[in-house]
Formats: structure tokens, sequence, C-alpha cells
């Protein structure tokens, strides 16, 4: 018996994964392969700090193994609002946070509670193809504005400004940026939330990355820059505390009132799926104001991995690549003869040198330009031997 | 400035929630409440089993806090493969299993990837509110065939295959059932089998509560009962393995080729999302393979608790219970010429006498009837007093 598929679900596909079924099927084969597909620190030498498995363990063992409140024990929102103060986020009290399956999920209960079919984002291109997937399921669309490469892929607000049309519901950022490693400015920020206001419609921030900083740059939270615009600021233990596999997410609702409509249904969204997995609730806490010993170390380490990418990338004739200023991608740019197709080019790479990396129209990038996305989290050998393979493979792929 | 929200998103409603805010209010007033509203066995004395801590906490201090392959673990699939193999359910390998946050988070997608617009799914009246919110946001329906109280809440087959239109994607089997305690029997699942054969339509079968039966009672596994249609099977360790906060369920696609569009989509939305959480997935196996002992010390509490439930609602005047089989609830229906709605009933019932369920119509009961959902997982002292509650505020409420 065939079972016909939703249209909507059908066209949701996911690059970053598709590349690694195709690597898994390799491996089978008895391949050996050098990951720098996925954006997964738990993989490499970044353990979980200590103290918050120590506070995940104790939940375990205290019996907390029940459900949670909907939108998330009240320590680890309260702990969530602080954190955010401290950060320039101002009136963000515990009612203005709720607790989400990994950011994945947060994102999947904004949109649906943002867009109508036929509605649409305004998203950077590139960009991290969850937001695509999401909007596809609800039959909605999410609309391109341009990083600008040639600006250290700052998002030309300029283009962003003449992109909303009347059925743009929010615009989203990404800041770090995944897939480009870059850093948009507080004067771009800035604009951001001006033209949101302008427009009446809120800002998405996705701000996941906000602590993995190099060379001294600075971050500054989106929902820091307005006291009226409303801002969805997302933010987890994934990625700045090593807790990727734990799914603890949430959103910050700055400028929205709890009793609103828009914060209503996101609870009752909240509600029908019970609750975010409770024990590493409890480390969310320990996590954001206990040690913070961990990120010094992780930042050291990551960008000096960024530092060899940069540099390794940039002597390969064909290869260019912006300094990745954040997070633990690059985003380099082909320039290549050969290929019309950077998932050829991504395949190719993977069956010839075992180096496996995700295509740039994975994230949305747009034909015409090649690029793919490095995740740098291998240590500095491992990164040696896969960019001595690239070198190798471009001499002939380009 | 005010958000407008999705007109399908501001459908959804979660009854069981909407009664828990109401009563966390007076709480906040100091009132002191018996609740009999969430089946979450883990805030009573049901403690989730040692050697399934040990697994979870072994995950956490042994670095396996990455990412988890989307579907899930290997070593989960393959110990649930094996468990649904030893239930009967034949031809069952680990690449017919996925592992989901939840049963929640498998019913959001497996509906997802059924249903477009329009289209519906046949599920049994009363049912888990959770089915009707995620056909709403999907802007699909749930047509409803009842259950027959008088008949110890067994599916009406009859009316089943005539609710059948051409927009019926597949049919829901809750079993055993919530909110009703009843068990559907090895005939009418065969019926509910054969009818979806017939229609060319699969059967979406949850089996959450499979191991908590009462009396003797014994379970039929859909998927158990035929070879060629096909049957989604929830299950997970939220009941049956009093975990509920892990948030580790999963789906059992017996009769649908891994290859096929539906077990695709599938899989391309749960890559979309990244993983179920990573460290509960490595008590799974544990968990089924390791030792059972908590199951017959659970089942026999829980016995005792059904039957002093099933005793005293039914001495009350005005109240008449249908003896609970399995999980943890009773579905009582109550006689009164007072009272028309029975939201209102259990809201009065709250005020008055601190008593915590949750109405009927919450779980699509229609109207017409009056009935509310008791989870009987407290202590017996406490059930009593909260039965001698009931049987004052009755005494004014009929």
């Amino acid at each position: 018996m065939d079972i016909p598929v939703s249209r909507n679900a059908a066209k949701v596909t996911y690059a970053v994964r598709n590349i690694a079924r195709r690597a898994k099927e390799l491996e089978k084969q008895g391949r050996k392969l050098i990951y720098l597909n996925i954006g997964d620190p738990g993989k490499y030498d970044f353990p979980t700090p200590r103290h918050m498995l120590d506070a995940c363990s104790a939940a375990l063992y205290g019996n907390r193994n029940y459900y949670a409140f909907s939108s998330g024990i009240d320590e680890a929102r309260e702990a969530i609002a602080r954190s955010a103060r401290k950060k320039g986020i101002a009136r963000v009290g515990s009612e203005n946070v709720v607790i989400t399956t990994g950011v994945s999920e947060g994102v999947d209960i904004l949109l649906q509670t943002l867009l109508n079919p036929g509605e649409s984002i305004l998203a950077p291109v590139p960009n991290y193809p969850l937001y695509q997937a999401v909007a596809m399921k609800i039959g909605a669309s999410v609309a391109p504005y341009p990083l600008r490469e040639d600006d250290g892929w700052q998002p030309d607000t300029d283009e962003l400004r003449r992109s909303i049309t009347e059925t743009t519901r929010a615009i989203l950022l990404i800041n770090p940026n995944n897939p480009t490693g870059g850093v948009a400015g507080r004067k771009t920020v800035q604009q951001v939330v001006d033209i949101a206001g302008e427009h009446g419609i809120p800002v998405i921030s996705d701000e996941i990355y906000d602590q993995l900083l190099y060379d001294g740059t600075a971050h500054v939270p989106t929902a820091s820059l307005t006291k009226d615009v409303p801002v969805f600021t997302f933010n987890g233990l994934s990625k700045n505390y090593l807790a990727p596999g734990w799914r603890a997410g949430w959103i910050i609702e700055s400028n929205i009132e709890p009793s609103s409509a828009c914060a209503s249904t996101v609870n009752n969204l909240l509600d029908a799926r019970l609750c975010s997995p409770t024990p590493p609730q409890f480390a969310i806490k320990a996590a954001l104001e206990g040690p913070q010993e961990h990120l010094a170390q992780t930042v050291a380490k990551m960008q000096e991995r960024a530092r060899i990418t940069f540099e390794r990338l940039n002597a390969i004739t064909g290869i260019s690549c912006v300094k990745p200023r954040a997070a633990f991608y690059a985003f380099p740019r082909i320039a290549s003869t050969k290929y019309k197709d950077d998932k050829q080019w991504v395949l190719d790479l993977m069956e010839r040198e075992g180096v496996v990396v995700v295509h740039g129209s994975g994230f949305g990038q747009q034909q015409g330009t090649m690029h793919f996305r490095v995740a740098f989290l291998p240590q500095p050998d491992i990164l040696h031997e896969a960019y001595d393979r690239l070198e190798r493979f471009m001499q002939t792929a380009r």
C-alpha cells in the first residue's frame, strides 16, 4: 500500500543531513572520512562542563524525571532572564522566557505561531536550513536578503529594506551567523531593528553562538537595542555550553506582553507537546551562573582552528575564504571552471578524498556562486590533513 | 505592537494544561489542591528504575552528549525492534524504528507527514487532545468515531466504518485508551485493521500504556494482527518505564518500506530538528532488556488505586464509572440537573473542594453527556480524601 505524503511535508529537505547520510553509506563500505560537516562540538575535544553534568545527574537521581511545566521550570527561566539582563536585554523577567527542546523546537513553534500559509519571513542568505524546512511545512516561505561576502558577510540592510512585502511577518537575523561565521555590527543590528519597527513586524534573533567570538569580536544582542520593537531571541546550551544532545534551548520574548495573543499561542503550542526534557533544565542555572572557565578554553581552541582554516584555505588556488569571526564555521568560495554545481563538487570531494563538507546551496546560497561550509571542530592535525586533501582535490577540480 | 497570530495556530488549545494553569493560580493564592489531572507518574511514588538512571548517567559522564543520529541511536532502535518482535510484531528491524522526543513529537511529525490541509484522521471520542491540536496546526481535522461507554469504552467499529470519507488519511486507535482506561479486544482491533486495509489507509496505534494492565486484561498490539496493512505504533519510556520527563518516545513503522516516500518524509522531518535528546536514548536498551521488577510493582499499586477509584466513584450519587482496565485513568460520567457544562462543573469542584480533574469535553467528548477524567496516581489515603470531597461536592452539584 502506498501512503500519500502531505505536499508541504514532501518539500522539506535538509542538506546537512543528506550529506551525512551519503557519508554513512561510504563508511559502511569501509571508507575513513574526515567530517567537517556537522556543527557538533560534542563529537570533538569539547566536553560538557563537569558541573553541568553534575546538575543534570542530580536531577536524575533526585527523582526529577517528571514532566516539567510546559514553558519550563521556574529556576531555569529566572536564570535565563538574569543572564539576558546582564547582556543588556532590559526588562526581561522569567515570564518572558520559554524553554524549548533545543532552538530547533523554538523555531518550529515560533514560525507556526507567526506564519499563515502563503506568508513569509525575511531571512539572510546563506542561512541555517531549518528555517526553510519549517516554513515549507507550514506552506509558508523564506524570502531572502543577502549577506555581503565582500563585507565580511554583513547583512545588506538596503536590500533587506527593499525586500519587505505585505506578506512579510518577521525579519530573521542569525548573529553570529551559521554558515558564514560572520558577526553583524552594532550599526547593522540597529538598522535591522529600525526597519522592523517601521514596518510593524518583529525580529527573530538567533544568537545561539553569541559567546564563541574570535580575535576580539564583539556581539550585540538585538533585543538590547530596542525598548519597543518585539524581538524573539533564541539561545540554549547546545553551543556556548557544549551540551548539544541535551536539547535545552529557549526563547526570550522582548517587548511582547505575556498575555498577548502571540505569547499565549506560543504557550498553547508548548502545552500540547507537554514539556522540554526535564533533567537538563536543572543544569541551565548551573551553566549560566556556575564556573565559565570552559568558555575561554573553548574560544582559545576554536580561534586557533579558525585561523588554520582561514590560512590554509586561502592558500589553495581556486578557494577564497572570509575570516570567521565567531561560531565554528567558515563558508569558503570555490572558483572552478570544471564545476557548475556545488553539491556535485562536495560529493566528488567526499568520494575522492574522504573529506565531508556541505554545499553552499544547501544553505540557500544563490546559484551563480559556489560555496561550501566547513565546521572546523576537529583538532589541528586533522584539520591540516583535511586541507592537504582539499588542496590535492582542487588541483583537478578547479 | 500587536503581532498577528497564524489562524491555524490560534485554534490550538489543550484542556489538560488549561486546567493546570488555573490550578497554579489558586495555589499561588495559598490553596492546597489535590491533583488528579495530570498523567505524570514521576510526580508520585513511581520512581524511574535505578538501572535506567544509571544508564542515562553513564551516557552523561561518558561524554555522549553529542547530537544523536536524527532517527535515533542504533543500539536503542535495535532494542526497540527486538522488543516489538517479542510482542508479536513480526518483521520489524531497526530500520523500521525512529526515536522521537516523546510520543508528542512522533504525533506531530507523523500527522505533518500524512495530512494536507483539509484532510483528516479518524479518531476515537473521547481521545487524547494532542491529536486535535496537531491537526488544527496543519489546517487538517480530527473526525470522530465513538467509544461505547456501555461496552467498556470499546471502539464502535460499525460507526467507524461509516465515518470514513475520501479525506480520511488514517485511523487512530489509542489502546489502552487515554482518557477512559479502556482496552480494545482482539476482535475489535482486527476489525479496525481490516477496515483500514479495505480503504487503503494506515492505522496509527498509540500503545504508550500497553504494559499497565489490570485484573488480567490482555493487550493485543495492532501491528501483530496484519502482514500488509501499514501500522504506525507509538510507544516510549514515559509511562511503562516511568521516565516521562526524559521525552524518549518512538514510532514503529510496520508494513512500510524504509525507502517509501512516507518513511523518507518522516526522516526528513526528523533531520530538520537534529535529534531527540541523546543521553536518555542510551537508557532505552537498559529499560527494555534490563530488570522488569518495577512493572509488577507499578501495576500492583495502580490496580489498587483503580479499584478504589471505581468503588468510591460508583458509590457517589450522580456519578457512574466504567472500571478502568489499563493506564491510570478513569472517565466517570456526571448526572446533574444543575450543570449543563462539564468544564464549569470541573472549575467549581476545584474552587470549592480543591480537587483538580479535567472535563470530558477537553478530550472531545460530545455535548449531551458530561464526563471528567481522573488520573488516579496519588496514594490511597489521598485518593480517599479526594473522593470524600467529591462526594461532598456532589451533594449540591447534581
